[in-house]
């Protein structure tokens, strides 16, 4: 791989490694979606080690909107479970790094912000399902429309552990009415990615006043026929770790995802397991 | 419930809460097999904080051996997201404690022994796999003939993390040839439970030389027809502990489980989670 640039397309069909050496050696900083097709993509958060051990309490405790899928070694940048050669530093086109729950910076890499005592902690994406749905035949509507799912703040309330808890953030996409219970069953099949929907139909059933103004991401229509589903979204741990005013954490970018060796659709997500 | 001896029988269709307080009040302190029939039973691990970290990374990495459905606040005996009024020092038949990785002694409750810094964490156990295949017509031999699990050392290396690793212990079930895939498609459904088989078929490709002396448990026979199927145990979890030489650590007797709240069939092992 030269230093050359290389475009959203040549990476579809790459190779999860690939993928990785085009973002490190910063010939790609571009969003992840759809890159090396087939592949499961990860939520990113960095945190101190005397944080992780609640983190990852408050993560089992709320599966739904916090599916680990990988967990590093306090002060290791490698994620071997999850991909031949990872390095965390440098293998995700854009970091978000908060101090003290406020956005410091949004950078490249965080080669100069490592340090000896934090842990990584990878959770399952959204893609996963949404790739499922669309070998299925149900419609992912912002995907249509090349907009981003939108996202709703709820008044469903975590599970708290240690300094994390809060409401849960869902993000919201129209089914046909007749396909609701087949979404149900195609993504109950992944627990690692949020899984089935948490709730369907009246937004105000889970707090959401009005699903024209979401908290984030942009709007869709809702045809008719359609109905809404609402499923636990990954920016819910983003939220709970700012709210938790953790002197330094590290998270992804919106849409720039860590792209793991894992196939999305795998048993467990941990490479070499024995089937 | 008074402190009357109270029989297996009786707590078969009790509610889980019942059959914790039989066990509480010291009315029951035999095996939970089949007790409050529908509910999850969970393996346990009770370490002190400072290897909590390391022992939930071993398990994140090790999903097969070691399902995590439950972790307590560091020195809360209570676990509310298996269970209403859950106190783990009371609630489970019979425990084990190790000290300095040598069997200290075992006992009915372990209110003594608790202290400031224990972790709980409450893992799957195969009573809810063998329970799904039993009511889709899949025998289990063992529980037929009234023996235990045939259990054995294999050679698949588990992955590490801290001080915990070592080889995975698995459990054998004959299965009817034809009902092999079937089977594979029933326990991928329960990843709170050892999921999938992890083999099927020559005991010699994980490292086992005679199905007929079993590491632990009883052997079974196998019939013309049938071939060996191969599950990860949780077994595995208790010796990577023990291995580990922890200056104290606490398990179930086996066969002597928590009883939860959460039903074995549910989504996730969280209670009260919106669907």
């Amino acid at each position: 791989m030269t230093i050359s640039s290389v475009s959203h397309t040549d990476l579809v069909s790459a190779t999860a490694g690939d993928v990785r050496s085009a973002i490190r050696s910063g010939s790609y900083a571009g969003h992840t979606a759809g890159l090396a097709a087939g592949n499961l993509q990860c939520n990113l958060a960095i945190l101190p080690e005397r944080f992780a051990l609640d983190f990852l309490r408050f993560c089992q405790r709320n599966p739904k909107p916090c599916p680990v899928v990988g967990v590093g070694d306090t002060g290791n940048p490698q994620l071997p479970t999850l991909g031949r050669g990872i390095d965390i530093r440098t293998d995700v086109p854009k970091y978000r790094v908060f101090r003290n729950g406020s956005l410091s910076n949004e950078v490249t890499d965080i080669v100069d912000v490592w340090a000896d005592d934090l842990v990584t902690v990878a959770l399952g994406c959204s893609f996963t399902f949404e790739n499922a749905l669309l070998r299925n035949g149900i419609p992912v509507r912002h995907s249509e429309t090349g907009k981003n799912v939108p996202m709703y703040r709820s008044n469903i309330d975590l599970v708290p552990a240690g300094p994390f808890g809060g409401q849960m953030v869902v993000t919201m996409r129209p089914i046909p009415e007749g396909q609701v219970n087949r979404t149900r069953e195609i993504c109950s099949r992944y627990p690692q990615a949020h899984g089935a929907p948490i709730a369907v139909g009246d937004p105000a059933q889970i707090g959401i006043a009005d699903l024209s103004r979401p908290d984030w991401g942009d709007a869709v229509d809702i045809k008719p026929g359609e109905v809404p589903v609402y499923w636990a979204c990954g920016v819910t741990p983003q939220n709970v770790l700012l709210d938790a005013g953790l002197p330094i954490c590290i998270t992804h970018s919106p849409g720039h995802m860590l792209v793991a060796d894992v196939a999305e659709d795998a048993e467990t997500t941990i490479l070499n397991t024995s089937e």
